[in-house]
């Protein structure tokens, strides 16, 4: 991958850097000889779990501070050459329960970071972790990123206005920003303790433990990103000034309904049971339908495509979690 | 009017209510019968001022506080039947300087508004006040409703997290909310003393005083809505369920550059003079090009059309400042 070379001797600091998608991307940059840094709240009910990093311990910083810190991330900005901005509040239930939180972690922090960035290190790339929940229902699918922004819980409200930071920070003040809204990413590292990350999560658990999970309605349709296709995604855009400014798609190579998800997850498993179940009525109001993304764009602009198939993702996927499911129930 | 009747022993709130927009709907509203509470603020940077409701000071109850006191709005939203909620930073450079304060004006107490209604008042029908600056650089003119939104500033990013969720709510907790996307509104009682709210308080203001006015690049397009045409739209919105989760733009009835607009406004005055001059850097960047609303989804849905042609706003509004000028400079 042409990015690598790119990181050598390099400054890397990535937010949200011991939870899923960061730490997957702390432990491949260390390869590339970057020196890496992470921050991460560790909050308990987000996804940042300190195994997440193990055997690594010595090979980067890590940096317990919350985001909000203004101060702290004021200090950690500075003389990076990457910021992969990736720390956020992801459950749509969290925040409708909590608007406030959810604004303050993925609306008020970004600016936040971003202003300590523009006055303190402007040099600096940053790249951020958006989501396809933005998109709310579709109008057509595949999804492109000029498809309407209709979000439909405070969480895709919240992520949209910090998303748009990232672009208005790159245009008007020249720091080079870009977004990647990411679609259902998947892959050793994620949370499984709960749903609170993504349902696959608590699928992964279930079915380890020898325990029937539960598929809600089951007949929509999803894409899924393997993690090591999201952080080939999250260096190249590192490394492409054309990014500069940009959104891009992620998406997955097959799109499947949930019912087949589950049924390739069991496969997978080679062993385990599901129940289907009417979604409950807070989740029906704001129910998308199918969704899946088209990502040509991060194709042509990037060169980037997803590499791993969702039954290979899913059977490496179950593999680490055997070996490790103390570390993450 | 067939709304003048639906508001006829109701009670009404308006936050910004001694604002430009705010007052003159108050004024309307009064003569209808309904009981009117406005909030305002009175921050001296912004559009409230207490000569807005001179001659209607008995009429209404004036309640000073901020949008972002949550204390006083949950309070203040109970027992009531409408919302007009048009308090706002509206200033691109107090956001670009200060893109925290805009954020909680803006975003977080719109947020607050929204859960005091769904906790306190969740019969209570919302009119938000949002802007066609959310849409930055049209890709196509006129401008309609399904028009990306791209903002160039904080204060456009900010508005946009305001609105949605005023729709959000509306598609998730049954709280009826809907947006009118304004343009330019100018009339009497706008802000004159600078160039805050809408550069053409400032124009009117130097006309007044004989003094040459600055026309930034001038070969612009741009639409323009009088107030009264604005107020009309508020208490449309207000009486129709078929609003309740949409928005609207609204316009105006002639789209003219600003140099004509220029030229118009010193017609109007019968005298005057003006000097074009480039744009500064930092406008530049964030320049939009041209800019008309496409309006007929109101004038479907809405019944609403602009009546006061410019000609005719201009002269009206030149009029009141000619009388008035000292409360407002």
């Amino acid at each position: 991958m042409k990015s690598s070379t790119s990181f050598s001797n390099s400054k890397v600091l990535i937010t949200g850097g011991l939870g899923f998608i960061g730490s997957n991307l702390a432990r491949r940059l260390v390869d590339t000889g970057a020196t890496i840094s992470v921050v991460d709240s560790l909050i308990p009910e987000y996804g940042g779990n300190l195994f997440n990093i193990s055997g690594f311990e010595n090979k980067l910083r890590v940096n317990i501070s919350d985001v909000r810190d203004e101060h702290s991330m004021k200090h950690l900005v500075q003389g990076q050459d990457f910021l992969f901005n990736l720390a956020g509040q992801t459950s749509h239930m969290d925040s409708m329960q909590d608007p406030f939180t959810d604004l303050e972690i993925n609306a008020r922090a970004q600016l936040s970071i971003l202003e300590a960035c523009r006055k303190h290190n402007v040099a600096i790339k940053i790249v951020f972790a958006s989501t396809r929940q933005i998109y709310g229902k579709p109008d057509h699918l595949p999804v492109d990123e000029t498809h309407l922004l209709r979000p439909v819980d405070v969480n895709g409200i919240n992520k949209m206005a910090g998303e748009w930071y990232h672009i208005l920070y790159n245009n008007v003040y020249g720091l080079r920003a870009c977004a990647l809204r990411l679609t259902n990413t998947y892959g050793p590292r994620m949370r499984i303790k709960d749903a609170r990350q993504t349902f696959l999560g608590i699928w992964i658990r279930f079915l380890l433990e020898g325990k029937p999970f539960e598929v809600w309605g089951g007949e929509q349709i999803r894409d899924f990103t393997y993690v090591d296709d999201v952080v080939d995604a999250l260096m190249l855009a590192a490394c492409e000034d054309k990014a500069n400014g940009q959104v891009y798609n992620l998406g997955g190579e097959g799109n499947v309904s949930l019912k087949v998800l589950a049924e390739m997850s069991v496969a997978a498993n080679r062993g385990g049971t599901f129940t289907l179940r009417e979604f409950p009525i807070d989740r029906k109001r704001i129910d998308i339908g199918d969704y899946y993304a088209d990502w040509r764009l991060a194709q042509d602009q990037l060169g980037w495509q997803p590499k791993v198939s969702l039954a290979e993702g899913l059977h490496r996927t179950l593999d680490y979690y055997r070996t490790n499911l103390e570390a993450y129930r």
